[in-house]
């Protein structure tokens, strides 16, 4: 029998088994509607309550700063959209990167066809944002910066302290965004410490479900909600709670924040033992992921050879990986962030993406290692 | 051993078992990101597939014609706001009744807010809109009617066949949206023969999970997202998707549209039951719900008495009932539904919601009836 080999934690995470339990539990015992004045109400209100306190700990905020939402995209949407339509005069200028999620890149697509003035930040070869650009761009009329904490392709880590500093030399009124879904339980985030005022993070990328994320928005910032109604989450965002999915959501946020150390280091070693094995056994590979990338990600580009191609022979032996990131996948172009980073296009086509987690092994390393020295000269175009 | 007498099933239900079941397995079987070009992935999407088709079928339209949303007040937004925004050039007047939920008020009022032109049309004293009064405000700047099937406080049924006719008559170009969470799983809705052009409907109030719902949508429609990113749901909703509580909702679909009939027949069989007890046993009571409302809901007021009073007497007894909608019942207000009725407000004052569903019992009817009998003496104020 074939082991099955998961390296495609970024896309998505299998659900830590107690989340699986606890989500079965709630779904049998607690089915009110969190805004009934009775019991079965109070009883869900009250698991919601917990949920968020899990997450407020996580990243040391306060509860009231935590805002449910149906997923990361949806926070980053609500993020910047609600921001801006809130406070119409603090500018039309907006900031961002050129190597973001869609879901922060067509949001400032739409606001671009409604008149603003945006402004996407060049990365180095890194993937890191160009601090002096950065902060020539910034003006009194910057209403909003949004950068990503950690890529989704390549686990290139930004600098958003020095960014929230920058920002404070330059406009203090200008607020910072950080889609920090690659980065939550993973990295030590302190939004309060850091100076970010919108933080968004996602529960399925930490082995939570699908389907449900939060917006961090710190107390003194306005924002309108996008979707409107009955007023739940403090009237920033309505729509009955997705009770079963919020409560998985604070327990995998528990358990990644209590193992945020023990994983860290089992994912940097198995990262590290990828990168020497890879350059010991493949002839021609370029490895995009910086040294100082986040270990959970490592990007890799095998010359003469198609990533699409590639990933399918993996997923003949069990092995699941991802060229970019699942969300642009489907439409067959070629990776921006990489682009951005400026690869060439055969290092782009080749360019596969390797996601880990803490469940992977040594022995998964060493497996997938075996199948490339395989795969990869019956592929090869040359 | 007090029984639990769950009379609150339009604030939300309890999950079928086969639901619960189905979406443990799911969850614990099947978690790629539907997104992922391997197998991980397209398993996932199977499931969304098979999901969507069973909703596409419960209304009779086509499978491409659903999108899935985080629940019914998304599917509202997106309706409305989408609709508008992808159509600048339709007009800018809109209408709407004074008895919507508030995930389609409030949505007008941001319209409102935004320049459109808003019209709330009057309901009888049975709360069912004025058609003369419709036919004489729809106009060739009208974009979009809302009107919901079924009302969520008194179950009043509108004529939403008639509506579309005057719409045709009036104006075919302006879209006619249906709020149907109220509707759907109970009444036999085909949009299509009603000539209703977007539907929203609700996984939770059909013994699915919270934070799901769909938009039905004709394909001749254009609306553009409100959620923006990896261009999910065939670019109209994006977002990694709530893959369990996708398919929890698929499944409760189908449920309960293979039960629609027996499910009707029994709750009908109820609520005569309960305003017959109700008449002989109570003095001073006014049914609110029209005779011919949908069965699942019957709204009655109790003379000289406060509806949160009896809400928590019910409450020690193991009754949970609701004063007006779950989603208003936090804010401590007037019913706005019972006020474009016509209701004085010593009757909104003394409003009871209890709305059934076909796992009630003729037993907790008649335990109901013996407890309100008990109660409304110790309680009332004259």
């Amino acid at each position: 029998m074939t082991r099955e080999i998961y390296l495609d934690n970024c896309a998505t995470t299998k659900p830590y088994s107690e989340v699986i339990e606890y989500m079965n539990y709630v779904n049998k015992e607690v089915y009110g509607n969190p805004s009934s004045l009775h019991r079965k109400g109070i009883e869900a209100e009250k698991l919601i309550k917990k949920a968020r306190q899990s997450i407020a700990d996580s990243i040391d905020v306060l509860n009231k700063e935590i805002f449910f939402t149906s997923g990361g995209t949806e926070a980053n949407n609500l993020a910047i959209i609600g921001y801006l339509k809130a406070n119409p005069r603090k500018g039309r200028h907006i900031i961002t990167s050129k190597i973001e999620h869609p879901s922060v890149l067509e949001v400032f697509k739409s606001l671009q066809d409604e008149g603003y003035n945006v402004e996407y930040i060049d990365v180095d070869k890194n993937g890191i944002i160009d601090l002096e650009i950065l902060k020539s761009k910034i003006s009194s009329e910057t209403a909003l910066i949004s950068v990503m904490y950690v890529n989704n392709e390549t686990g290139s880590i930004q600098p958003v302290d020095e960014i929230a500093n920058i920002r404070n030399a330059c406009n203090s009124d200008t607020v910072f965004h950080v889609d920090a879904v690659q980065a939550f339980g993973k990295l030590k985030i302190k939004p309060g410490k850091s100076k970010i005022d919108m933080l968004s993070i996602s529960s399925h990328k930490i082995h939570g479900p699908k389907g449900v994320g939060a917006l961090y928005k710190t107390g003194n910032i306005k924002i309108r909600p996008i979707i409107f109604g009955g007023g739940q989450e403090t009237l920033i965002r309505s729509g009955t709670e997705n009770l079963v999915g919020i409560c998985g959501f604070g327990l995998a946020s528990e358990i990644s924040q209590n193992n945020i150390n023990s994983s860290w280091k089992k994912v940097l070693e198995l990262n590290e033992l990828f990168r020497i094995k890879l350059k010991e056994s493949i002839e021609k590979i370029t490895i995009l992921s910086p040294q100082d990338a986040s270990p959970y990600i490592l990007n890799v580009s095998f010359a003469d050879v198609k990533g699409e191609v590639l990933l399918h022979h993996l997923e003949e032996k069990e092995i699941f990986v991802s060229t970019g990131s699942a969300c642009s996948s489907r439409k067959n172009r070629h990776s921006h962030v990489l682009q951005a980073m400026g690869c060439h296009s055969n290092i782009i086509d080749g360019a596969v993406r390797f996601s880990f987690c803490e469940e992977n092994t040594v022995e998964d390393i060493k497996f997938t290692i075996e199948a490339l020295k395989e795969i990869i000269p019956k592929i090869a175009l040359k």
